[in-house]
C-alpha cells in the first residue's frame, strides 16, 4: 500500500508524539519538525507508509540521541499485558472455539499501538474483541492454510501485544505446528524488538523468535536481512500482524492471512472498511 | 497567541483539504503540500496561527492559480445561512433577553469553519447554542461597555456566519449604537470578504462595511491596511468573532471582548476550557 497524501500530517504528529515523550525541550521538539518538514518537501508516495515513518523515527532517534524513545512504554506495556495473560490465556483454553477466541485476543492486543496515538483502553478493548463481529473474517480459510502446513510465520507487531499474541500462538502450536515469530531489529516506535518478544515470554509459546533485521516500524521487505527474506519467500503460512505490516505487505505474492484492527482513515479506505473493524483478511492479489 | 507545534499538523490538514477543494489533480495536491514542508522546515512560533495560515493558503492559492478555493462553499453558506436568517431572528427578537439570544446565535454560526474541519451540522449547532451553558461569560462587563459607548467595531469571521452576526448587530443597533462591521480585505479560507459581507445583508444592519485590507484568515494587525489600524485603535469597544481572531488579538491592549466556540486543541489548552465550549470573554491583560 502507498503513502497517501493524507499520511503527512500524521506523520508529524508523530514526530511531535516522539519527541515529547523523550524530551521536555521544545527546540529540540521544534529541530525535529524542522527536519520532518525537510524530508517531506520532497514527497514520494512510491513507499508504504511504515516506510516513510521508519524515515521520521529515525530524524527522531538522531536528534534527540535516544535510540529508544519508547523504552518506557514498551516495558509498561509488556509489564501490563503479562498481568493480563493468566486470565486472557484461561479464557481462550475454555472457550468452545479456542483458535478463533486466541485470534480475537491477538486482535484485541493490537490496540497497543503508538504510532496511531496515546490513549488507549486495553481492557475495554479486550471485552469489544471478545463479542464483535468482524469485518472480514476468511476464517475457514485460515484453518484449510493452517492445517495443511507445518510451520508458520508469525510477523509481530508491539511490545505488549505480543503477550496476546502467544495466545494464539500457543493454540497453532497445540495443533502441532511450529510458529517462527519475527520480531523488529532495531527499536521503531513501540513495536516489538527481540528483546521485548522475549520480555513478553515468546519463547514460551513459539518455537523460533527471529529479527526482521529492519528498524521498519513494520515488515518493510526492502530493508529487511537477506536471511528473513529467505524466511518470509518460503513460509508455508504467513500471518501478519497488525495495520503496519498490512501496510507493507498487501500486494506481496505470498500466503499471507493479515489480521488487524483497523486504526487509521487511510487503511479504512484502502479496504473499503471503518475504523475499529476487526479484520482477519486472506491476501487477495 | 503563538503558534504551537501543534498545529502543524493541523496546517498540512487544511492545505490538502483547500487543495483538493479545487483540483481534482494528486500532483497539485502533492506539489502544494512539498512547498508546505519547505515553508515549515524553518518554522517560526513567534508568529499566531492564522498568520501561519495566512502563507499556507497563500501556497494553495498560487499552485492551484484559484484566488478564491472555498468559493463555492461560501456561497452555499451564504445562502443557507439566509435561508434559516427569518426565523432565528424571530426567535431573538421574542426572547427575553434578545441580546443574549443573539449572542448565542452569534456563536451558533461560528461553526461554519473550513479552517477547523469540512463537516458540521448548523441545524444542530442552532439547537445547543441556544441552551448550552457558556465556559466563560463576561456578559455584565460587556453590558457596561455596550451601554457606555456610542459605536462598536465588530471584527467579523466566516462567510455564512454573517447572518448570524447581524442577528447580534441588529440588537446593538436598536440601542442606538453605531456597528461597524469589519471584513477580510482578500479570499482565504471560507473567510467572510465585503462580497460575502454585502451578500448575507450586513449593510441591511451595520452602520457601516470595512474591510481588515489583510489576507489573512482572522484580524493579524501587522498585515491590515493604516485606515484599518485607526479604527481598531480608536475603537471604543470591539467584539472579536471567531477562534482564529482570538489567536490573532489576545494579548492586544483594546477593549475587546472575544465571542466565539472553542474549536481546536491549542486554543482550548490556551485558555483551559474544552473543545465545544462557548465563550464572550473581556480582554484580560
Amino acid at each position: 500500500m502507498k503513502t497517501c497524501l493524507d499520511c503527512i500530517p500524521c506523520f508529524f504528529r508523530q514526530a511531535l508524539e516522539a519527541s515529547r515523550m523523550v524530551s521536555d525541550d521544545e527546540n529540540v521538539h521544534k529541530n525535529i519538525l524542522q527536519e520532518v518538514a525537510k524530508e517531506f518537501s520532497s514527497i514520494c508516495l512510491d513507499e508504504s507508509p511504515p516506510s516513510v515513518s521508519r524515515r521520521v523515527h529515525k530524524i527522531v532517534r538522531d536528534l534527540t540521541g535516544n535510540p529508544d524513545p519508547y523504552k518506557e512504554v514498551k516495558d509498561k506495556y509488556n509489564r501490563m499485558a503479562l498481568g493480563l495473560y493468566p486470565q486472557l490465556r484461561e479464557r481462550v483454553l475454555r472457550s468452545d472455539d479456542p483458535l478463533l477466541a486466541s485470534i480475537r485476543m491477538a486482535i484485541a492486543g493490537n490496540i497497543i499501538d503508538f504510532g496511531v496515538g496515546n490513549s488507549f483502553n486495553v481492557e475495554k478493548e479486550i471485552e469489544e474483541s471478545v463479542h464483535k463481529e468482524f469485518a472480514v473474517l476468511d476464517y475457514s480459510e485460515f484453518c484449510d492454510l493452517l492445517e495443511k502446513g507445518e510451520e508458520v510465520l508469525y510477523l509481530g507487531d508491539n511490545a505488549g501485544e505480543v503477550v496476546f499474541d502467544r495466545l494464539l500462538i500457543e493454540v497453532i502450536e497445540n495443533m502441532n505446528k511450529r510458529v517462527v515469530y519475527a520480531a523488529r531489529g532495531m527499536p521503531i516506535i513501540n513495536d516489538a524488538t527481540l528483546d521485548d518478544a522475549k520480555e513478553c515470554g515468546i519463547h514460551k509459546n513459539a518455537t523460533e523468535l527471529i529479527s526482521t533485521g529492519s528498524d521498519a516500524p513494520a515488515t518493510v521487505l526492502e530493508f529487511c536481512s537477506p536471511d528473513f527474506i529467505d524466511k518470509f519467500n518460503s513460509a508455508e503460512m504467513i500471518i501478519s500482524k497488525g495495520q503496519g505490516n498490512f501496510e507493507a505487505l498487501s500486494g506481496e505474492n505470498r500466503p499471507i492471512f493479515f489480521l488487524f484492527k483497523v486504526k487509521c482513515p487511510v487503511v479504512a479506505e484502502n479496504i473499503n472498511h471503518k475504523i475499529g473493524d476487526m479484520v482477519l483478511m486472506n491476501q487477495k492479489l
